[in-house]
């Protein structure tokens, strides 16, 4: 079951989602971070204003709590997002250690408005050279001596 | 085949990814992306350094790409990879509506390292309730707004 504060911040997501986008920032979108009760980043879809296809709400708002927390980790905070995530923002969520996520609306009612990511999800799970995008590899062995050079750093910072 | 154009645009990812590292900027990985035989966007690895996790190397280079080119739409280009890109990466790839991706090192190469993202390739593609993310819906009939509003808008810019 959800709370009252879970409702509080979804509907801070929503509303985020509605505003932004009749702005003209981008599409109907909208997306928070918590921390203790407390919204620690705030995010909305930028795409088109911006100019960048990686804006979308969830990722604005990751990146929003990290530069408030100074970290590259969110473990022990929330995202509330208007809609379910798609394939980036899900494995962002992931990415930055996130513990749990709510959303509002699902992947089939954005399918329904002209936003349908399940083609991406489809994709990226193919091997490479069955996906619509051209894949190929190339000089692998000059590439791995980063990684040896990595495991030789002594100051690595891991994440 | 490759060319000794896509050669010396995976050889200019792979110097990023190691001199960057070597910089303290974040993990060793670098990518370009090229449109008309140009570089017009650089990126590389700057998660612990900027506290951004969503700061992967293909995610930088797409956005310096859109700022150099001021656009959200990147057809026409390529994304040349030091190393195979992770879910979160290759998702925003197909955003951007990249034609062509050319990487090095394999996802295997990196896990020997310790980047290993094949977990979060694992986790997205389940069921939310069987993903090792929280995941939890509610208030889906106040979200859904955002997508009438969206759909009644006149001068929306769709992406």
């Amino acid at each position: 079951m959800h709370t009252t504060s879970d409702e509080q911040f979804l509907r801070e997501a929503i509303r985020l989602s509605i505003e932004k986008m009749q702005a003209g920032e981008g599409g109907p979108f909208g997306a928070v971070v918590v921390r203790d009760g407390q919204i620690v980043g705030r995010g909305w879809n930028r795409v088109t204003s911006a100019n960048d296809p990686t804006a979308h709400a969830e990722i604005v708002a990751i990146r929003a709590a990290c530069r408030t927390l100074k970290t590259f980790r969110l473990n022990g905070c929330l995202l509330y997002s208007s809609c379910e995530p798609c394939p980036m923002c899900l494995a962002a969520i992931y990415w930055a250690r996130i513990d749990s996520l709510w959303y509002a609306a699902s992947r089939d009612d954005a399918a329904r408005a002209g936003f349908d990511d399940a083609w991406i999800a489809e994709q990226i799970v193919r091997p490479p050279q069955e996906q619509s995008l051209s894949i190929r590899q190339a000089l692998r062995d000059e590439a791995i001596a980063a990684f040896e050079a990595w495991l030789r750093k002594e100051n690595r910072v891991e994440y």
